[in-house]
């Protein structure tokens, strides 16, 4: 099943991809695609119906991100062996995290804003979970059970604020349209194995980023059950779990930053693919 | 104008403390403290009520925190100068942030939970600021206009999750029970200045913290303009902003964190007291 938000900015309602990839509205069946509905008995009940009995949804409205009303995002960080080794880091024992604000949640093909005195915004294709039961102190085996869904994020980054500005990470993290989320939240029916997904990220046409989510240096149960000992994740609440490499701060002899006019387009197979323009804020 | 949140753990209703210190229900005015009714429209209706016409509450309900729906909580790390030098540290020439999981706030009363394998967990009072109007790109001289209120918070953090498992800060600073806001969110018009407020906390009846809030190096306003240069502050948003010397792992020759049974008194004058016990996770 893959749950998405239509609508203009603010204004989403929650619909439904079907087999045909038409839109059907589900606002008859609940108020958004959010951490309340994310249970699952909503979900079971959202998937007893059939799609073409739901109002067919005309012409091609703007996505909005997968998921609202979210929480918390808790990233991983240097989560692909690559990744690390190209910024010159190594993975930790444990999966480092960091956040990033709520506030930066936006449609995957809005416009990403490079913020003012930016001179080092870059991009990050990572493969996103969202979680649809609360889960504090559980194990690994229990893991799993707690997910709503997976989608496809950008975790994009401003290098200088991340790193030199005095903050943690999370001030180069959380400026408006950095966490572009969707087009979908799939459930994990559909998802063979998470750990199994090709996943790449386009600027301009030249791929820079292109790996499999195989590459993963903490797995995704071990992920939740390592979080879940030092916070309560709540339904809605969203994890990004690390990027490969091939960001542009790793590129040589140059790296490449984003500018203006320069489009990113990204994908993970079964999740969609996102597109996004980057303006200045 | 000090609101507050009444009744059960997920079941808390809005109040107002009246004049002489009794709970007047909101419920018929507003359905609850939280980012959508701290819009000084919404405040200023509050304002001109006559609280003696609002239902009185009966007994000594628990209190909430006093704001709900927290976007997201922010907080300014080594923000006094004595506490920087405790921790052997100096404050950064840009207000140093860090987050602290939304999942991580209770009332001003409650158990405060020690994590499981935690040896390390300690406190810090701090003043809080609540966002009543969004910020983006604001200078310092407005960042006034976008405060809905004062509150008083205990900074929870678990010293060894926040330094040595390979997270950042964040990692430390989350665990349930970790934030308790309140008892009132103070409106401005009763906080003559924020940065002269008397600020103290004590463990077990000794007095370890003891400051004021003219020690800040950054203060509210420049924190509040920095802040929106790097993220998007929305009502309902919490910043806190930062602790002054005294904190369990300055102590000297022997840090003392929290056991079982211990209990914390915190305050700051016009913001009223908290008082928490701690307990296992």
């Amino acid at each position: 099943m893959k749950l998405l938000r239509y609508g203009p900015i603010d204004q989403e309602k929650p619909g439904l991809l079907d087999e045909q990839g038409n839109i059907r509205d589900l606002s008859a069946i609940v108020d958004d695609i959010n951490g309340k509905n994310l249970n699952s008995l909503t979900l079971s009940k959202i998937q007893k119906i059939n799609p073409a009995t739901l109002p067919l949804v005309e012409g091609t409205p703007r996505i909005g991100s997968c998921v609202t009303g979210v929480g918390k995002i808790i990233c991983i960080g240097l989560n692909y062996h690559d990744h690390a080794k190209e910024v010159g880091a190594k993975p930790t024992p444990e999966p480092r995290i960091f956040m990033k604000a709520t506030s930066s949640i936006s449609g995957p093909y809005d416009d990403v804003e490079i913020p003012r005195g930016s001179e080092k915004t870059d991009w990050e294709v990572e493969l996103s979970v969202v979680i649809g039961k609360k889960a504090k102190y559980i194990e690994i085996d229990q893991a799993m059970d707690h997910i709503a869904g997976y989608c496809l994020a950008n975790d994009v980054s401003e290098r200088n604020f991340q790193m030199h500005r005095s903050g943690q990470w999370v001030k180069g993290k959380s400026h408006d349209t950095f966490c572009p989320l969707g087009p979908w939240l799939v459930t994990p029916d559909e998802i063979e194995d998470p750990h199994q997904l090709p996943i790449w990220l386009e600027v301009d046409g030249t791929r820079y980023q292109n790996s499999s989510t195989s590459n993963l240096v903490h797995r995704i149960p071990e992920t939740i059950a390592h979080l879940s000992h030092f916070m309560t994740l709540l339904p809605g609440d969203v994890i990004l779990t690390g990027t490969p490499s091939g960001v542009g701060m790793g590129i040589k002899p140059d790296p490449l930053f984003l500018k203006p006019g320069m489009t990113m387009e990204l994908g993970i197979d079964g999740l969609g693919t996102q597109k996004q323009t980057a303006v200045s804020a």
